[in-house]
């Protein structure tokens, strides 16, 4: 097929995006092709500056424009409950609840040893250093409920206990508006583990 | 939720592009964080150069980078054989089949009242204008079949009509690899009406 050189290197950058693949690489760059050109030098823009600008906080790891986030200084916070979390997105999604008002911790990965991810790896010696220096009651660990999150919250909750903080992790069960019927046996099991008095 | 500044625009802006909501734009947030600088540059530039570069064959309306496009100007090309289509992606989907040999011809857009769009809009006297000065045999109408595929299909077979050329309509029927048990019954009864010996 005869693809016009720039259109045909517009499809391939496209196509690295993550769930991009050539049809809806092709659907992008058709679109881009309809917008105005400062539209599309608005993204390309956007992009770049996105790169240049965005950091993560030398503190907490989450992301941030400037040397600290703005969770880390923000004194409203509560400033001694710390959510350990895997990669910087998920502080954005537990941001959303608007139920989170304490720290977090990105360990921007996860226990992994076929991978060779470590304990170094994820820096868990900073973590320490942070709950020793700070006055930190209770650490909540929000890994994903996967082996490799499973594992990590196992060995994040052993390097904690002898630093005499609260270290709980969030709970598993049905997704709210979920269906009995339709959950899988792991999810019902863990439910289950974690009924509550009512 | 704070956002910081540029990831926010960022969001934004990719939220613009089609089938793309604010979650899968997150996604692709993080991805291009995850890039080193040269490769968020690579893709912000082939952006702005394809939409600099590209336009549409003066002729035939088909993507190109020159006032010509790489199929008015290819002689080894059928001239006599003329295929109509919707949208300049059209073109790229007949080409990848590798079966039409034949030049194009690109209305951007359909029929459509509702919508304002007559044959004025689609430029339709400039198609009439080429089938009269060049020597086509047969006019091959490739529009999408919809409402408006099947009326500008109807309107241009009766407009080509005068000029003594063979005016044909590529074929409805089963998908290959489809399940007659699975086909709509629109589907099914143009396949029926399609029918050919065998």
């Amino acid at each position: 097929m005869v693809y016009p050189g720039s259109f045909k290197k517009l499809i391939e950058v496209l196509c690295r995006f993550p769930g991009v693949g050539p049809k809806t690489a092709q659907r992008l760059a058709f679109y881009l092709l309809g917008l105005a050109r400062e539209d599309v030098v608005a993204i390309a823009r956007a992009m770049v500056e996105a790169k240049d600008k965005l950091g993560y906080c030398a503190v907490c790891g989450s992301l941030a424009e400037m040397e600290s986030c703005s969770y880390c200084s923000d004194p409203g916070r509560d400033q001694a409950t710390l959510c350990i979390v895997q990669e910087a997105r998920d502080v954005l999604v537990l941001e959303r609840t608007g139920q989170y008002r304490g720290l977090y911790h990105v360990l921007h990965g996860a226990l992994s040893p076929l991978d060779g991810i470590g304990p170094e790896e994820l820096k868990l010696d900073r973590l320490e250093k942070r709950i020793a220096e700070k006055v930190i009651s209770e650490v909540i660990i929000a890994t994903n409920p996967n082996v490799e999150g499973d594992a990590t919250a196992g060995y994040l909750a052993r390097l904690l206990k002898p630093h005499s903080v609260r270290v709980t992790r969030i709970a598993f069960g049905l997704p709210v508006g979920g269906d009995i019927e339709y959950a899988d046996d792991l999810t019902l099991s863990r439910a289950l583990d974690g009924r509550r008095e009512m």
